[in-house]
């Protein structure tokens, strides 16, 4: 019983990052010279799996963020690179280490990191980009922001061990999942948004920025989380079953669940413990999501954060910058549609 | 034939320890309340494996180095607590990876965090502890020493993922050995020391203490790599054969391989092949190490460093807190004999 997605108009994604892309074309371009430079290393393996982690695909989500959210409030300047710069680089560091900790051997379509050169020197090389990014965020002159970005870190991990113990709980409270999300994706979406209006000398707006970054990161997890059982219509990009099969519980298991009959919430139980699993699992439990609404009601979860997000932004000036951090709102929650 | 250490004086450990924590008990009693304050967080898992290994038999040996060199050279301060919690935070960081990446079930004698928690949990309590350090750093107040440990922290990645690179070659030269040891455990130390002086003010002394601090940290790894074969003498404190198991090529090693005949490489180059070990290999080890005096060999490296270290001292004023400097580099060396 799913709404018609058809009833919403899709944004054209690939146009939503180019406009995006082209907006902050200068100050990324700078960004993309520190992350090469700054991954440099006598120890070949170093700039080897950075490079391959760093240049992969990635959307440049995050320092977007934060060079937009410094130009719609003031200018992006040296400082908004380098600190866009260490954001991506702590991003890269969490990323190295999710993929030992998830086990998980693809990342974004493409063998992990850990799948080529090892479980060891993903979490090293995770490590040395973590610290350079201090390093970088020394370049940015501000305690405060430097201070900010170590939290956010904090925040990361303790928000990676909960989901970690959350693995062994059956029934997962939705607030305990949102947390989750808050913590791991949330915290450096947020703190990406606010320092970018720190560095742009426009604290003023630090903490609507805050709001929208936080707001934003939770509708980016939630559709993360909601592709990875295809989304509500069908598969785009990511690959599909890895939280399944990895036990995870995110909120389209979550509903699923609530709504399911009692043999459905036995089917979860079972499923999701990683010691019985059957091939066709998979399918029974894309069924279940898209059979109890569950996939919808995860979007529309995914939308209210959006609309939060989008919010916040009111009080900033109007501008193509602000318009770009509203765009990125929908661009985020239309990948699942 | 190795020569007689009972040539030498054998300080007393136990007492200059003793004498070092009494010569900065008030601050070393700061240092521990923020060690505890600061691995607080309502994710239960997190302080309670930061306290099992915080509290489990560290000598807190880095903190000490800072709060004695900033007494050295002027007065430890509130920063300077900062600073040496936040050494300590980076170096129970690095054992936490460490003993993933080393695969070592121990650590002192207990078992390793990662043996009671888990990998993933070590990873991610690692990370925490890593960026609460530069929560910490802030703390000081100064952007210079931030960037000195966020520098010293890459450096530290850098020599680890080097040391793991170095496990497939059958013959390192004795210098890769050293620019090892002196980027895995010389830089924490160089930075302790060097920062210990600027928190306290006095930047004139730093480049002096820096050099301490480094020659201090080879000194201490190269005695750390004899005791992994029993040192000269008798088995002391650390257990014995975990750098042999994993095929790790220390010191000890190279000297021992170069002095022995062509039976003996076979010897080495099979049995620290991971793949094809025997029971009887360690004794073997043990015994060609102390036949061919590569052990005396490797002890005396380790004194001419501790000398440079002493050495680097020369130019700051006498006091309590300089000889227990001195005295400090005695110890590290005495714990092989």
């Amino acid at each position: 019983m799913t709404l018609a997605p058809k009833s919403r108009t899709k944004p054209a994604l690939a146009s939503i990052m180019e406009r995006m892309q082209a907006l902050a074309a200068a100050d990324l371009a700078e960004v993309e010279r520190l992350l090469a430079e700054r991954a440099a290393s006598p120890v070949s393996v170093i700039p080897d799996l950075s490079a391959y982690i760093i240049s992969a695909g990635g959307k440049r989500l995050r320092p977007l963020i934060t060079l937009i959210s410094a130009n719609a409030v003031g200018r992006a300047n040296a400082a908004t690179h380098a600190l866009a710069a260490a954001v991506e680089f702590i991003h890269t560091a969490t990323l190295l280490h999710d993929d030992v900790v998830d086990e998980s051997d693809l990342r974004r379509g493409k063998p992990a990191a850990k799948a080529v050169w090892g479980n060891k020197a993903s979490i090293l090389v995770g490590d040395f980009l973590f610290a350079r990014a201090f390093n970088l965020l020394v370049e940015t002159n501000s305690l405060t922001i430097l201070n900010r970005l170590a939290t956010a870190s904090t925040v990361i991990a303790e928000g990676e061990v909960r989901q970690l113990a959350a693995m062994q709980t059956r029934d997962l409270p939705t607030e305990e999942y949102l947390a989750i999300v808050e913590a791991k994706t949330g915290a450096l979406f947020e703190a990406a948004a606010e320092t970018g209006a720190l560095s742009a000398g426009a604290p003023a707006h630090a903490d609507a920025l805050a709001s929208y970054g936080k707001n934003l990161g939770l509708a980016f997890q939630i559709i993360d989380d909601v592709l990875d059982y295809g989304g509500t219509t069908s598969v785009i990009g990511k690959s599909v079953g890895d939280d399944f099969r990895e036990g995870k519980v995110t909120l389209p298991v979550i509903i699923a669940r609530r709504r399911g009959s009692d043999e459905d919430r036995a089917f979860w139980d079972r499923a999701l413990n990683p010691a019985t699993p059957e091939d066709s699992d998979l399918a029974h439990a894309v069924h279940l999501i898209r059979a109890t609404g569950a996939a919808e009601a995860t979007v529309q979860e995914a939308e209210a954060y959006a609309a939060l997000a989008k919010g916040a932004l009111r009080g900033l000036p109007a501008s193509p910058y602000r318009e770009a951090l509203e765009d990125l709102a929908d661009f985020c929650v239309s990948r699942a549609y």
